[in-house]
């Protein structure tokens, strides 16, 4: 069995962020990152995207409106970034105050600038297999952990466990696409799904997507299979300071030893997110230099 | 063994829109229908759809601009009728000639007058499931007529032959959609698939969606499987008058008697196509009605 690091993976790409951003002409790309509340999990994902975005050479504007916001109000910040010629990428941490219409809030964000591929022609566009849209991050990160891992997709059958906006569909759609180290045959898997152990156990590469910890066991996985684990839970454990210990949406423990590769939690997509957040609000600088 | 019989359940909608188009007040709904050149099966699809229009009180407009016709003088058109407060849907018949880039025209459609689903926004709106966009034809063809006969998708496990952007990976999003009919399982497969019949035979459901005549032979199908042919060929036959007959993807003779129900070629899924292309019509007219 072998790990797949997404640290190492992330911070490889971080790297190559740096240097394209450090030969640009002009001013640096510039994300904006917006965070309603106080959510505990949202503070820390923003301050991890700020330290990157910092660390690669990417303005990071952190705004912070109250939990109070109305969705109007959002609405008008999201219209003034998305005018503004200064801000590259917009990014919305979920998730939002349940007084909050979430999506329609991710669709308000102007295609060009919706680096967190939540927009409903960047989706479409994944669906279509062009090129020119943003590709939602966890998606893209676990395509790029994989490829990195010199696992090709083709002919293989990738089984997806969650059929989320933004990581099951679109990952699906991703492993599908015909091109090289995708033309997967997919299956998407859900709560709904009948005796889902025999399916999961179909998968020469299986992505878990579901938020419920340590759901996949050692039986719904067939040995030497590919395992991507995109849970990130949080499980109470009274003997750690936080409070708290992450765990995925696999019983690691018993489905490590059966996989070829498997990534694990923390350390494994999870990196991943931030670093194609970075790579989207590059791309977004560059094609409105090019536009 | 029972006969899907999408020529009934299509002139049931068919009714059904009739009467709803004679309710109308004020103009009847209009159908733009753009036709390149001569290709004899777009001439005989555009006649049907026309006809189908009359029959129904929608106001047919074809438009047969010369197979020469460029692109930019293709974009032009269709931007004329985007902006015709008079047309309520577009349709530009497939295929077109090779000096033009179709998905680029499919695109230039407003989304508002897109009733052939193509859009890049109403693709990612089926992803999203968002019931505000238009569903292309075929695939939602595909849905109603299972709908019709009783067949919930509900934990089934459905496997989609063909990746197609108008039919395999619309109908698998719908397919998936977390709503009544459907919550199946789905897995698509193609051309890269491994072992295509071990595949096929896990299906409760099955729609063939790749265009090669007879593809599906009984070995790939599991006894009491529903049974979709999506593939409309035509194969040589100098025993016709015109040369040739239709067959579908599924070898009909040895599946049929293996599946629990089944759609035949001709007579299956084709005229759903026309009857949804239609609804879809009748739709854009309402909503920009309420607009």
């Amino acid at each position: 069995m072998e790990l797949i690091d997404g640290n190492r993976i992330a911070a490889d790409i971080i790297k190559e962020l740096k240097a394209k951003v450090a030969a640009l002409k002009g001013r640096k790309p510039c994300l904006a990152l917006v965070r309603v509340g106080d959510d505990p999990a949202s503070v820390s994902y923003v301050r991890k995207k700020e330290q990157t975005a910092a660390e690669i050479g990417v303005d990071g504007r952190v705004i912070l409106p109250p939990v109070s916001t109305t969705q109007e109000e959002l609405f008008a910040l999201i219209d003034q970034l998305n005018a503004d010629s200064g801000v590259d990428g917009i990014l919305v941490q979920s998730p939002l105050p349940p007084h909050i219409d979430e999506l329609a809030v991710f669709r308000r964000v102007t295609p060009e600038k919706d680096v967190d591929g939540f927009n409903t022609l960047n989706l479409g566009k994944v669906a279509q297999e062009d090129p020119s849209g943003f590709v939602a991050c966890t998606p893209a990160g676990i395509m790029e952990l994989l490829a990195r891992s010199g696992v090709d997709l083709k002919g293989k059958h990738v089984v997806v466990l969650g059929r989320s906006l933004i990581v099951g569909k679109p990952v699906a759609l991703l492993a599908l696409q015909k091109r090289a180290g995708a033309n997967g045959t997919v299956t998407i898997c859900h709560s709904a799904t009948r005796d889902l152990p025999a399916i999961t156990r179909l998968a020469d590469v299986l992505i878990a997507a579901i938020g419920r910890p340590e759901f996949v066991t050692a039986d719904m996985v067939k040995p030497g299979a590919v395992v991507i684990d995109v849970g990130i839970n949080r499980v109470p454990d009274p003997s750690r300071k936080t409070g708290y210990r992450l765990t995925g949406d696999v019983a690691f423990s018993q489905v490590a030893p059966l996989c070829s590769r498997i990534t694990p939690v923390p350390g494994g997509v999870g990196p991943m997110t931030v670093a194609m957040l970075m790579r989207n609000t590059v791309e977004a600088r560059l094609r409105r230099t090019a536009a």
